[in-house]
């Protein structure tokens, strides 16, 4: 690096720098909001949020930040500069490909789009909300083909990169369609086993939500959350906020069923530590940040369904969960717990689908949206192509749109390209599981015995220390030895759900 | 105004717009770092407030800003555009005539030496941070002579109109000046007819935490205080923070004495009431700010000290109390409260200080801070000053730094200038409530009967509502009919504590 190149890039760590903390600002407001925040906060919130995204879109876009990109770049550094200097580039490439008109006339359009979602899907009222969804469909596609000339990319890849960096849908198209073809007769075997087996017995309520959550907490610090910089709350839908050195996860308590908060605060957990382990050093930086959603989703269903779900986890948990709701008997039992948290069933909601019938949901939503991008399907044709989807992939026929194609926010408030993320990241846990137990010697035994350190020391140095070095392809092949194969997580639900005897 | 100073001020008004909510931004990031942060978050977010700071900085002295102003100046507008003009130009004034290197050495300084006084103070050590205290010194007057250049004024009124807008030092010593005179004997009077009545009768603990809470809220609520835009959370050090739409209070609760908890949450509660009243045209821009710390100051001493301390409130509030605690007998009479609420003594610390000695300990640091900063006063001699101005404005000699010169945290953090606002704010409370008391008919009835509005509604117009729109001397003038005058805080100490018979 020439004196002149190294003083250009120590500018543009400074000046992304500052952007990365204003992002950080963001998302401690954007926690509160979910946490804390009165409802008639909300109006100022959402000035100060739009002040903090122009503050960084500014610095982002301006003219000053582009001629040091173009002189630092090309010139020798180490590989994380390298990465950092990419992820700059990339960054500033979203921000300045779409005119400042369409960008407020999308985010107008999510706005008001997602306000008549929330009145239509109760009143299961697709037609209401038809034109709203078409109008985004037209801002989406000219977003979607501005972002693509400046990427370089396909329309619909250049939505999927800001999601999942360099993901594409030929990569992607491949391993859908293996699973698509795999899982309805798995999907078939697996129910049939499962009617010829036991009924797992109830776990009766109510539970107290004070001991719901020290057990919570007490699992999360068995896996290696820090208290001292991250917290528990409750909202009403759970994530994993707040920013690594304050990593802020939430859940929602049940008095009648503590199974979904516990595994639900174990998934956020996985979000969490992923974001905690993030290199120190990179603080703030483009390259210190998670590498995308496939694979920030791949650590909380790391330890969610790979870890949690499993029968080492449950014959470490069984005596802790009895002992929290003071409760004995058969429904106690690892095998009985195991039960309730592998039971496979076809569903039309794609929240509360299992890990089987998952990708089944995501599958159907990734096709429909790209057909939609492409200009193959049009949203008044959604409701029916959602029905023989949902037939084909799930083996279910929704009886309405709000259990169809009203069920999620994702494509009224903008966020098309997202969902194959949720997939990719259940493939992802399962291969990355699996090298880890090659890795590791007796990693399960170690789970059995509620210590969670070898999988976790070998998560951050494989997964967490990496952060946006590289891209995911090239970070999962270093990591497991191969690139995303779906063999790997059919092996996993065969060997869960389809065990031998 | 013709449409071209129209379109100026329009942009005047939207770029600071964004300035005051990212201002917002940083409130509420400030009350979380007391209230919810973990510790391990603490380097992370003073970057985030450092870069919300530059970010605001970076606009207010941005070359374009100016000339918008210049542009601005002078034309013909309504009072509050005017108004709110005039106060952007004063915190441009204030954002440039600081050098950035001098800015950065002093906000260096006060970190180093705040947490130097943070050992200094429980080691009773004041040579350990006298060095320190030096230098900030050295780079106050520095800072103060460039602040008065700009502002032209004096250096001390340059300091004190970061608090204080428009404060001056020759308004405020007649004011202190004849206080000093009064306080001593006053005192003597008081404690003499103190030591000739009962004693208080013990109010007995413990007190159940959750009930003391409730029992704040219901106080709060019939102040007026809307839930739906605010919080009451807890923290080592009570304050009023958040934004006017999600106004955010905290306290300290203790188990064996409710009433300094109650007291505090009272006080707060002033504050809250006062930024939720401030304009709903103004948010975010200057003029809709609250006017500066005296009056700000004034708010929760009304409240807290004029209102809350009364016999009025006292009747109403004592059976509230009897009920939140489940005691009864005669301690937990109005007479007897009352007697708690109004207990004078001289002490060493200010902040445990009562109403009628609380002006002496800050006419003391009023006098050290201007001597300091005129170089008439020598840090090194800190400890001998403050000892003689204690036996003379409080009549107590403190036994050690500790509770002397090291106990206030402004001076070792850089806020010079601050102390008067508290002693400016009780006059000024006292005298608003007396006007209040003249404009409004039966105003004490209607709180002793707990009804509050009648109070709400007068503030509200007459304080609230008028936002930054005057300056501190003219509101009181206006709402009063009169400027601040002693005399009024006098006959309301002497009433209070020298009742006749």
């Amino acid at each position: 690096m020439t004196q002149k190149a190294a003083t250009e890039y120590q500018d543009l760590e400074a000046l992304f720098g500052r952007i990365g903390r204003l992002g950080e600002a963001a998302a401690v407001l954007h926690w509160d909001s979910s946490t804390m925040m009165p409802a008639g906060g909300a109006e100022a919130r959402a000035e100060q949020l739009a002040a903090l995204n122009l503050a960084q879109h500014e610095m982002l876009t301006d003219e000053a930040t582009g001629d040091l990109l173009a002189a630092a770049a090309g010139i020798d550094m180490d590989p994380w500069q390298a990465a950092n200097l990419r992820e700059m580039a990339r960054r500033r490439a979203h921000a300045t490909a779409v005119e400042p008109r369409l960008v407020e006339a999308f985010t107008k359009a999510c706005t008001a789009t997602e306000m008549v979602w929330r009145e239509a899907r109760p009143n299961d009222d697709f037609k209401l909300v038809l034109p709203h969804l078409e109008s985004i469909l037209a801002l989406v596609r000219e977003v979607a083909a501005a972002q693509a000339d400046a990427l370089g990319t396909t329309p619909y890849d250049a939505l999927l990169d800001e999601y999942e960096p360099g993901g594409r849908a030929d990569r992607i198209d491949p391993l859908f369609d293996d699973l698509a073809a795999f899982l309805p007769d798995f999907t078939d075997r697996v129910l049939a086993r499962q009617a010829a087996g036991p009924d797992p017995l109830p776990l009766d309520g109510p539970f107290d939500r004070t001991a719901q959550r020290a057990l919570a907490e007490r699992f999360m610090q068995a896996l290696g959350f820090d208290f001292a910089h991250g917290r528990l709350d409750e909202s009403l839908h759970p994530f994993c906020g707040g920013v690594p050195d304050d990593v802020r996860i939430t859940t929602r308590y049940e008095d009648a069923d503590f199974t979904k908060a516990l595994m639900g605060v174990l998934h956020e957990t996985g979000h969490a530590l992923y974001e905690r382990g993030l290199p120190e050093g990179w603080r703030g930086q483009p390259v210190g940040h998670a590498r995308g959603m496939s694979l920030h989703e791949s650590q909380s269903l790391l330890v969610e369904m790979q870890v949690c779900r499993s029968r080492p986890f449950l014959d470490y948990a069984a005596p802790l969960i009895r002992a929290a709701f003071d409760r004995d008997g058969a429904a106690w039992q690892p095998d009985n717990l195991y039960r309730h948290y592998t039971r496979v069933e076809r569903g039309f909601i794609r929240v509360d689908a299992d890990e089987a019938t998952y990708p089944g949901h995501v599958i159907l939503r990734y096709r429909l949206e790209q057909a939609m991008l492409a200009g193959d399907l049009a949203p008044a044709d959604l409701p029916g192509a959602w029905a023989e989807g949902m037939r084909e992939l799930v083996g279910v026929t929704p009886p309405d749109d709000r259990r169809g194609c009203l069920q999620d926010i994702h494509w009224y408030d903008g966020a098309w390209g997202y969902f194959p993320t949720y997939t990719l990241g259940a493939m992802t846990a399962a291969q990355l599981y699996d090298a880890a137990r090659r890795d590791v010697p007796d990693l399960e035994a170690a789970i059995a015995a509620g210590d969670f350190r070898p999988l976790m020391s070998w998560l951050r140095r494989n997964v967490h220390a990496q952060a946006s070095l590289l891209d995911g392809d090239a970070l999962i092949a270093q990591a497991t030895g191969r690139a995303l194969d779906p063999a790997v997580f059919k092996a996993h639900l065969e060997k869960r759900y389809l065990p031998e005897g």
